[in-house]
């Protein structure tokens, strides 16, 4: 196993999270599991041209959030130059150019490409489960985030446990 | 529908708290929704007497912990009998005899009981999914919460998504 | 010491919270820790009637939420009627209609009131260093939340370090 | 202002994290920030060689932790050199090698040294408010992270509330 980014990639509620966790404590070698999440949680509070949810769910970013996610994206490639291994979840709002972002930083770094697909309705609950305000995201993002989007794996966490999915993408890495 | 508290028990990574979340979204009344997890973020954060995490997942508790539990009990049936609706969910580590607290408490205020049954394998890679430190207490409470426990409602949520398991509640407070 | 009851009113970002804290850790007996923050956490997420965050800090809560509100503290006055020790933060909107509803539901379980004030200026700092989308609530609440009410105690949590006030607070339950 | 790194160094419970909060509110233009604590959130949560925390308060690390951490560190200054300004709070365990890591991982990019002196006294207290189990690392660590560092700037947060400090360290960026 030589890789040394994974990408895995799904909209909200597709259980990417948990998945990463499980990948956590099931490879043999310690990885670094960041998320999206972490990324917009170290961005300044209120901030022009950031990131906007609207009421049904939708997201918009703007100029000041693409410089800094694509300083991210270089800096999380980096870890992996300098000898880290990295999981990290993400949101290909923009579908195939999302992911050739991410092509273009890693260059020659080793990386695996994970879909994360999840039936809209199986999520959109999962979201009602989570018990926050906000609603819309999951039906938003179910398909648009795949568009275009070549993958490694491919896992179905609609009807997978999080556990499972993570075996499945641990079995792919072993083949 | 007259019933005004609802207690759903299960072991630790069952799934209840987003059972008694889909629960709030889907009740046309507002229920108020706390979590015997919410108990014990109450407690001062050292106590002699309280509650104790071994390292393979065991659970245990003193007089201090048993006195000021039976004090939330007290007060979450007030709530009730005060005119609100409240969801408790709950680990019955005494199975039985944690049943029979809430019903000596609950008196005539009408309650549901309701058991949320998880395969202690797949609670098992829930509580991995999670990403805590401490493990194993899915695995050992998956059985015994629910032992001499009867119930109103029963519901598998290693096979059913919290919120189909929120709307066979639902169905039942309907019928 | 024979209080049973401690309720701690202060405005948004006053330090409440870490003043309970340091109280359960000071006092020689357990003392369950609540917050009004809890409260609203125990609420369906969408709700009608419910608590609304205006653009600037405004809160603005309706009829169900006053329902509830009634119910939770008629539980918490239980849970010292049953031989708990209760302390509780709160935010008197309604500034001396609250208390009063906290002195009608107390009745004879002996209740002490205690009042953190806090330079509007230092809240509205300290609400920035926690980081939070919203912001205006510390400016808002800083007098407001005092007008009319009587107080046990009173602190003054801009000049004096959260151990302090809990001290200065132990120290009146001795004497 | 031509810094694009800037790296808080102070014990546990001394602030760091309000001031950083509160330097990217204050800054004109947008910063990530960063914590060590979400480089250990991003670890697995069960590592052979990671990271161990002792029952006063000690921290040792192991050989994974310490590539991990030197990975980390690499790509926050590639989050720099890629366009992004990026302020990090950090635990310097190590005193001066620690800040020599920092250093020889900038190389060129512009950075910021800022040292948070917390009495630990005050530490200890504004750890008993935060609640958690765990106590001692404000008293352990609130001299020994100090020891042969040097700054660019230097903020006292025992007596001086954190907006304050972020002045402070705002008035040093522009001068």
């Amino acid at each position: 196993m030589t890789a040394r980014l994974m990408i895995i990639n799904g909209g909200s509620s597709s259980g990417k999270t948990g998945i990463v966790r499980c990948l956590q404590a099931l490879l043999p070698e310690p990885w670094l599991g960041f998320s999206v999440d972490d990324f917009v949680a170290a961005l300044p509070a209120v901030m022009d041209g950031g990131i906007e949810f609207g009421p049904d769910g939708e997201v918009s970013v703007g100029p000041a959030f693409r410089a800094l996610d694509a300083a991210w994206i270089a800096g999380v490639v980096a870890m992996c130059r300098a000898g880290g291994r990295v999981i990290v979840d993400d949101v290909f709002l923009g579908g195939a150019s999302s992911q050739q972002r991410w092509r273009d930083a890693a260059g020659d770094v080793e990386t695996v490409f994970v879909g994360v697909h999840c039936d809209p309705a199986v999520a959109a609950g999962r979201e009602l489960a989570r018990g926050d305000r906000a609603r819309g995201m999951a039906e938003q993002q179910a398909y648009v985030v795949h568009e275009g989007v070549t993958y490694d794996v491919e896992i179905d966490s609609a009807h997978t446990e999080s556990v499972e999915c993570a075996r499945a993408i641990v079995d792919y890495l072993k083949s």
